[in-house]
């Protein structure tokens, strides 16, 4: 194996995949990128086994990559990426001199490491799968970040760990639940299919991550996989094996109370009075009449705290109704919208959050019960 | 204690004295930041009982100060802060309601925290000291820079965990040592004085922190403790017990080999190499011929490196010197100017590293021994 590139294309190619190792990993080969080099490419892969990240440098006027020499090598990627982004050399030589030491060059630098033979690198399956279909990488990012937040992080559900993407014809739903709280999100897709998966949150946050221009990302689902294939990128995640709890008919039709208010308001609110935490809980109690809205909480240890909201506009008899603040903080954050309405069935049942003018994200809150 | 304060103003206050506060402190008063109050002003107290902050917020064009009744309390500093950085109002009324209830209040929001009593906060001496001169905020800020890193981190010699300031008549020398390598920086002062005193490092970091304008700190000390006067602020520490080494025959007069190179080229390669290292220390080889200065590094799990300095310019005959990486970094870092000199008497004597025009820092540094 022997190539000459670009350094800046090389680096950002390093990152890529590295996003996909982790530090814990159990396999020491996991701790390193896998080059494999070929005639007319250089295919770089990293993975931690549940999510895999792969990528293609082919020669374009932009890498000026010139390969002299096919071959493969395991090199750990924290020192391939701290050697390569510090070199002071527009171009770099990437060469194996004998069994595994491989040389990288640039400049007046010199390094030699001791890299692990490919074959010591569990195979991994990239083969395609049969459904896919097609959506804006925007739209990809947001139905992420409305969702994931909601997962649950105990290891005792481990089908709640993550996002539920069921489709039937063109209507993806993606739904995320901790069983305190939902998220549920509706989008528009460009192909008919019928499917019901549920996909790792960890893995979605890497795919946020890689997603940073307007493009088509193309994904690809089997019953085991799904793979997110963007430009010359493709990042693959594993599947959570369980049937995901039906959330369908949690959602109410008809509210009783509807509270109507300025999202940044609460939130600062919401944020002011968090630090009064009981057994690291802090427990909001939200008083609504047609004249006032009032948020309060307090503690033995701490003391109290009250605010006052005035943009808010509430129809229904007085209410009054106790949260976990951070669950309707975490709601409330990923509303883009300034009006939201927060729609009440009474103090013990579930109330739910959502921009005033878009039905296609609807976030579900368990209420708490309380001492006073 | 009842008083009306500008938010912003009260807020840098708060946030000055917390600067002494510790999260680990044993007594539980010093969590807290202690309020007098009386007609004419309000001072506030941080401290972790080595190092103390106080200011005094005296009523002016910028802080519409307004004091209705005195008093004094001891509020926990992250709540207090964190109310007062969040509060969503220009004015902040802070009111003893009764006991230790403290009411802190501004526009919608309002807290009622429980504090302490100001007679359960140790008492702590801020009496002035005999000696005194005048140092510009710049100068100290400087002196801080170029010593404080090189202090021991180990409690095994607390001594070696301070920089020793020695003065006679209007010289003042402030060394650090950690016994592999001496950082010493001499300045003039503008009063004639005798003294040999240890400030903690930790203390002098405080310090750095709050000097960030170009003005006149008045330093004052005993044997026991010593106070930085600046503006409104007093920052106090106390000194540390026992006998600083005498380091002033360390530094050699002469040298047999004098190596001139630019500062950021070297710092540069250094830090390239410093990933290969054995035993968490990167050793580096520096190999010096008047054709070349070659640094390199080796390990047998991780591989090795050579960079080449082009900038080097070598009088003396060949000479292969090791030293622990992060040292010598440590040391051209603090040097401003571009051009450095490291000045050698052979490959186990320690060398010395300056900036080829100011002998007023000098840097020791004292080699390794390796295998090769």
């Amino acid at each position: 194996m022997y190539f000459k590139i670009n350094k800046k294309e090389f680096y950002d190619a390093l990152v890529t995949v590295s996003r996909a190792i982790s530090n814990y990993s159990p396999l020491p080969a996991f701790s390193g990128i896998k080059f494999e080099v070929s005639n007319n490419d250089i295919c770089l892969i990293g993975s931690d086994s549940d999510i895999s990240i792969k990528t293609n440098l082919v020669k374009n006027e932009h890498n000026n990559l010139e390969i002299f020499k096919t071959g493969s090598i395991v090199i750990e990627a924290k020192y391939i990426l701290d050697i390569v982004r510090k070199i002071d050399s527009e171009l770099i030589e990437i060469e194996i001199l004998d069994g595994c030491t491989t040389k990288i060059s640039g400049n007046k630098s010199e390094y030699k490491i001791n890299g692990m033979y490919a074959n010591e690198y569990p195979s991994l399956d990239f083969s395609p799968c049969e459904s896919s279909f097609n959506m804006k990488s925007n739209i990809l990012k947001t139905i992420i970040h409305e969702t994931t937040f909601a997962t649950s992080e105990k290891e005792t559900k481990p089908v709640l760990s993550g996002v539920n993407f069921s489709c039937i014809d063109n209507r993806l739903v993606c739904v995320a639940t901790d069983s305190y709280r939902l998220s549920k999100k509706i989008v528009e897709i460009d192909n008919k299919l019928t499917f019901d998966i549920t996909i790792p949150a960890k893995g979605l946050n890497e795919v946020m991550k890689s997603l940073d221009k307007q493009e088509e990302v193309k994904i690809s689902l089997s019953n085991k996989k799904i793979q997110f294939v963007l430009n010359n990128v493709m990042i693959q995640t594993r599947l959570i094996d369980g049937i995901y709890p039906d959330t369908s008919k949690l959602i109410p039709n008809s509210f009783e109370y509807v509270l109507t208010l300025d999202s940044k308001e609460i939130l600062s609110a919401i944020d002011r009075i968090s630090f009064i935490k009981t057994d690291g809980v802090s427990v909001i109690r939200l008083n609504l009449t047609t004249n006032e809205c009032i948020l309060s909480s307090k503690s033995k240890e701490v003391g109290s705290a009250i605010e006052e909201l005035s943009t808010a506009s509430y129809e229904g008899d007085s209410l009054e109704i106790s949260f976990n603040g951070k669950y309707v903080f975490d709601a409330l954050k990923v509303i883009k919208s300034q009006l939201v309405s927060i729609s009440f069935n009474g103090e013990m049942k579930p109330f739910i959050i959502k921009s005033i003018d878009d039905d296609n994200l609807i976030q579900l809150v368990l209420p708490v019960r309380t001492y006073a």
